[in-house]
């Protein structure tokens, strides 16, 4: 027989909180109070703008009534990107209006708009494989699907054309790019996302995501023969515009010094409200750790709340927290940003001594319904600066089947937000982020992963 | 023990006929290729735009490719209104966007929108209770939700604040009215709709409807204290533009001037493609009948094909066919109006002889779930014209519990079909048809209803 998994032992001091812990958050309200707070007083925050400021006052008020201490606005400047206009139409062979969302990071079209014949291709693969000679001239259209689970793998795959089309389409002397919709929905809205990442702006192509519906009338045409559609984008954009992350702490009784870093993102895409990306997120981490914050004693460690600025466009908080903060030490960082699904699995990135605590972390989150996932996991986007610099990880795997259903759509408003999953992610936040906080253990693998 | 209903018989004739059509309709797919060739080539089609005009054609031509009689236009004349710009925000106490509609017979608002402070009521009823002192110069909102229903009854109370709302706020010196959107969704869409028919244009108020989450938004706001809302709706009119009506016919083989009359509407608001509201019913009427002149021989009676126009802004064809054609013989009307929701029943409004016949029609429906309605039906707003010269009526009620999820919205597109309900309906329809044209039966009701 194989020997027993080696499970730490916790005190009897942490599993008495823990178990407050959970019970507190299964009837807490206060992560749908935050998000409810964020998309009515603010909405849309897209990186770099006026709304996004306001998102960092609103927060940082917010977190010093919640009772966190050093609670801060650390500001940098980026480039600015909006779409102000995004509209595109069939003009032949009949005239129909498309709903279409501009890319982050497109160019504009000529004033009016830019029409062209459709040359559609199944795949990214396919649009490589094609000559200039086809391509020349036209707008491409990938008209793509993406495949729907649990666990998001499905977009990985599918998100390749948004970044690929505008300079596999150029290289070919396209006139612009248009995409099927990174998502799994079916409703009448164009997902939106970054394009061209950190592109000098006005070099790459007009690109654009169409809605599912639209997608299959103009597959439908492009099958049946010559199609024109005009593609009308106008975009502002500034060089240096204003952002920042807001930060707020837990000190540390112990080893103050030694960081558990919890993040999510504050900034949005602006079709929607951003309550489930990454509204969802901001609520999660910072109504669990205001729970651990009202136990009788501060855990051992320093619980640290990222709210990052300008992930949707570049991930310039996350780096510029890196750039900042990469010389501290971080035990852990762990992100939420993947809506409020139920969380289903832990997965960590710990070294190899350390996963009898992981093991001891998931025996208090199983009665969440939360199972043991892997030892090989990457972390989110805005804590991947503190991963290169050595730190543990921690996943707390949400379901994710519903989620790219309103990722970066319109759709993703509050009503998108089930109370009682988010509840249940807080309970697993708060008690996983205590049991790292509280203890005395080194987690952090062996070398930094292999980039 | 009462006497058993009495049930009139069919012939042989008919009962083989009877099979044959349900048979073949449960494996045709003509309804969804016509419903998928009117979104593809044609798209939205607002009452008496070009592209209802395109309409018309496709539909005259699709007509004479499936070898109808007497396939027609006949043209007409109506006021034209278009929303060229809708757009609002809130302004105060934070900015956000909203995702609105203007309502069908929306006054503009002045050029850069309307700005003024919010007045919120519950429904129409708060309303008309409140005095001029408490409107005057506010942007009434009226924050009432719609209650999901099978038989769409949900829909009478509350579409009345889409009517009655910018008159009762006119009246107590508002500057405009938005209302919750009639639906019963939590999309990101505003559905639209008529709001003020056949009033002269430009004497009512801006009027619009909200999506969901941004009503759920704006009444938060609005409970918690003073808000302002920017409304900029900006409209195209014409006191005479082209609409019209198509037609088309199997002639009965024995009493060729009593007609059987299908109706749709051929229009649709502009937001979706029109696909469920009504390109379902152009194609569930269009394919029945096909499969009955497809039979070895045509019915006894003419069955003729109504396509109306510019229902939706005040069933302007619906007037215009019973204007035209109110008097001839018409023995029975009926309407597919309610997207392609399975039938569950059909309803008359028969005299108390032709009972019988309404026994044995449900009789040959039973196998396709039809169970017999009520004798007190209405029939739709296009055959309302016909009903009131004494037609009997015939109503195959269709599951909406769905409908209003995506009526008159972005999201009213192909992929809210089910194809399996919508060859259920051609089923019903041209087995009801096909025993109402070939039998001999007297069925209008003794007396015109009373108004
Ligand atoms: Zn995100
Ligand atoms: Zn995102
Ligand atoms: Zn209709
Ligand atoms: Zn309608």
């Amino acid at each position: 027989a194989q020997p027993a998994p080696v499970v730490a032992p916790i005190s009897a001091e942490q599993q008495r909180n823990v178990e407050r812990l959970r019970n507190a958050a299964l009837e807490s309200d206060l992560a749908w109070d935050i998000v409810e707070g964020l998309v009515t007083d603010v909405g849309p925050r897209l990186a770099a703008s006026e709304a996004e400021a306001r998102a960092r006052e609103w927060s940082a008020a917010m977190l010093r009534r919640q009772g966190f201490s050093n609670v801060r606005i650390e500001p940098f400047t980026m480039p600015f990107w909006d779409a102000v206009r995004e509209e595109a139409s069939i003009v032949s062979p009949s005239r129909q209006p498309m709903v279409i969302a501009a890319l982050g990071g497109s160019a504009p079209t000529p004033e009016g708009g830019l029409e062209a014949e459709v040359i559609r291709f199944e795949s990214l693969a396919a649009l490589e494989a094609a000559t200039s000679a086809q391509v020349q001239g036209r707008i491409v259209f990938i008209d793509e699907r993406m495949t729907r689970t649990q666990d998001g793998s499905g977009y990985g795959p599918a998100v390749a054309k948004r970044g690929g089309c505008a300079s596999r389409a150029q290289a070919r002397g396209a006139a612009a790019c248009i995409i099927r919709s990174v998502g799994t929905d079916t409703q009448r809205v164009a997902h939106q996302g970054g394009s061209v990442r950190q592109m000098p702006l006005g070099t790459s192509l007009p690109v654009a995501a169409l809605s599912p519906a639209d997608a299959d009338v103009l597959g439908r045409l492009a099958q049946g023969g010559a199609v024109r559609v005009n593609l009308n984008i106008q975009v502002e954009v500034r060089d240096e515009a204003p952002s920042g992350n807001v930060i707020a702490e837990i000190r540390g009784r112990e080893r103050p010094e030694e960081i558990v870093l919890l993040a999510a993102h504050l900034d949005s895409w602006d079709l929607g409200q951003g309550a489930v990306d990454d509204g969802a997120g901001v609520a999660i981490i910072t109504a669990a750790a205001k729970l651990i914050r009202d136990l009788p004693r501060r855990p051992r460690r320093t619980i640290r709340i990222l709210l990052a600025g300008a992930e949707e466009n570049g991930v310039f908080g996350g780096r510029e927290y890196g750039r900042v903060h990469g010389s501290e030490t971080h035990v852990v960082a762990a992100e939420s940003d993947f809506g409020a699904g139920r969380i289903y699995s832990v997965s960590t990135l710990f070294n190899e001594d350390a996963l009898q605590y992981a093991r001891a972390i998931q025996r208090q989150l199983a009665p969440l319904g939360v199972n043991l996932g892997n030892n090989t996991t990457g972390g989110g986007a805005d804590v991947d600066a503190i991963r290169r610099t050595g730190a543990a990880i921690v996943d707390l795997n949400q379901d994710g089947s519903l989620y790219f259903d309103v990722h970066h759509t319109p759709n993703d408003t509050l009503d998108a937000i089930d109370p009682e999953a988010l509840r249940q992610n807080v309970a697993a936040w708060a008690v996983f982020a205590y049991l790292v906080a509280d203890s005395d253990w080194v987690l952090t693998p062996p070398a930094p992963p292999a980039e």
